[in-house]
């Protein structure tokens, strides 16, 4: 293998494939990027226990100016690659792998010689059926990340819990996280005919995933296979296992009807909100009250030791009965930060029932739900 | 005490003595933020065992839009009310001392109330005899600082090495630290007639005079006291420890006869040299070598398990005897680092003598010694 190419290009693939590498896993060879540069250009893959990410340069590509000398491989320490390239004088290295599995990178004057390992070595990636496609655009796939990722458990107790359930039906894609204290689910349309599917993606490869993409404008197709799942770009194969096990039934957990609504601007609520917990994050119990009325909502933050916040909101609309509930801010914080710049609608219940937030125009289907804490 | 101020101008005093201020201590009070509202405006004071910091922001200030309506002191505690001041919902906050020394902070409609301390009870800071004081411009105390601070001592097995060693007579002011394995000098000349000194300030206290500066084209005030020294600027009074105890004399250190000397543009060598350490950092033995022969000079870095390094340098000058040094590489690059872009002399006595390191143009008094590591 001999190459010259664009230092910068190189480091760019190799920090995708990194998201994948661990500097802690028990197989030494994963601490390692594989490289292997065949006719059309450039592959890198990076893998752990849940993810594995191949990219791939073509050498079509002109910013990266990439000649190719003669096709081969190796693996190579990721993290000691990525300083070097970060440092090397010139702006275009070359890269020949030697006996022995070593490798020369020489760029201006400097001259490194590294010791390798035999790409034969590698653990091969999943053999991924691509007849079952589903294709989405990377921003849609992105922002249901965004409005669902973060819902999921971080407890090992329950693992099913720490993924994101999606179900494939009926034309629908419905993505539902659940930690036990909130949920927040999202459906969108879909328009391709492809094969229903019902599977649960680990949050955390979710949010490597949504932070992987570099075109938001491209389309990803999705397959599915018995325990893996291939998120597929242009430039990027991104693998993620599937966790295994029944998820909840969530579906009959949403209200249908309610006692007392409130319309708020989500980003000055978020603010409030964020005021308050500043009080109720120095107490025992983060909690935070609110007192709706006919003609105000009061939000109260308090912390005996610490001092007490008090705030009249700004809301667009009442409706329904009177109703103090108090609720654990962190929650709220998360869920208002979801929706965006948007007008939401709370809906409540009771003090001792979940309420949901929605978008107060219909157009999007989106809801989420947090259970209260009861204070007396 | 009640006034109002733009809460920006508010919490950028905060962050001025909040650098004195460790949530870590075990004096409680000293967790708080001491202010005192007067008639000529807001005094904030922090402290912990090694500085003391107190800002002061008049009321001429037309930025800070204050109004005093009624003096007084309070003592809060510091992080929880730089969280309040950021999450504010208007530019404007009231505040005013109620009873049991508890606060109101008012901004829109967020009303928080707040437990304080007497401001009574907050340890006096330090008198100071402001008759001896040396006058500076601060961008030449933080040049200094920069240039000597990196090389006190970490340890406290000395703990006199902690600190700098500045010394005041014959019209020159001497910075010098060194933790034993490199040292950096200074020396610059001081035009007006003070008292001479002699005393030890602990590195710590040094960088974070150093970062609270807010104005390089102000005068700064050194005053000295039996263990005690006072920096002094418009808007802030800078109170630190100083170390007792006696100084190496570190003057004999510095050698005056060389055997071989090269000269190099700094930031030039400083990257070869990161990029060497790249190597080193990963064997047992943290060193780097160069050869120096009378038409070339070469960097070479190892790790038996990992790789090597070896670049030709780029050089202006080499006079003097071949040499083969090895030497720690990160001394070699602070050394560097506080050189900057100008071009520096290297000069060499033997494989086994300390060498120096000196701006090539003579018009600034300024010398770095590095201990190299015996190979063999």
């Amino acid at each position: 293998m001999k190459l010259t190419i664009k230092r910068t290009s190189l480091l760019q693939e190799l920090q995708t494939v990194q998201r994948a590498i661990s500097s802690k896993t028990t197989i030494p060879i994963l601490t390692g990027v594989k490289i292997v540069l065949a006719d059309e250009g450039l592959y890198l893959t990076g893998s752990n226990a849940d993810i594995s990410i191949e990219s791939f340069l073509t050498k079509e590509d002109e910013k990266a100016k990439m000649t190719i000398f003669k096709t081969g491989s190796i693996v190579l320490q990721a993290r000691f690659l990525g300083e070097i390239l970060r440092k090397l004088p010139e702006d275009i290295v070359t890269m020949e792998v030697l006996e022995n599995n070593q490798i020369s990178i020489v760029s201006g004057k400097a001259d490194f010689i590294v010791n390798g390992q035999d790409a034969e070595n590698y653990p091969h990636l999943p053999v991924i059926d691509t007849k079952n496609q589903m294709e989405i655009p990377v921003h849609l796939l992105t922002k249901i990340i965004n409005e669902t990722g973060f819902a999921v458990s971080m407890h090992e107790s329950r693992p099913i819990l720490t993924g994101v359930h999606f179900i494939l039906s009926e034309q629908k894609l419905l993505a539902v996280a659940t930690d036990s204290h909130r949920l927040s689910q999202r459906i969108i349309p879909i328009e391709q005919m492809v094969e229903n599917f019902d599977i649960v993606i680990p949050g955390k490869s979710l949010q490597e995933l949504s932070r992987s993409f570099v075109n938001e404008e491209e389309q990803v197709e999705i397959s599915i296979m018995e325990n893996q799942v291939l998120f597929k770009t242009k430039n990027m194969y991104f693998y993620s296992r599937l966790l295994e096990g029944n998820y909840p039934d969530t579906n009959r957990l949403i209200p249908a009807t309610f006692n007392t609504e409130v319309e708020f601007y989500g980003p000055k609520l978020l603010s409030a909100i964020e005021r308050a917990s500043l009080l109720s994050h120095e107490g025992r119990n983060n909690i935070v009250r609110l007192s709706i009325s006919p003609d105000s909502v009061i939000l109260y933050g308090n912390s005996p030791e610490i001092g007490k916040v008090e705030e009249s909101l700004n809301y667009e609309h009442i409706t329904g009965d009177t109703l103090d509930i108090s609720f654990n801010p962190d929650y709220m914080k998360d869920a208002l930060r979801a929706f965006g710049e948007m007008n939401i609608t709370i809906k409540f219940i009771s003090p001792i029932r979940p309420f949901t937030l929605e978008p107060t125009e219909a157009d999007v289907n989106f809801v989420q739900l947090i259970t209260p804490v009861r204070t007396n």
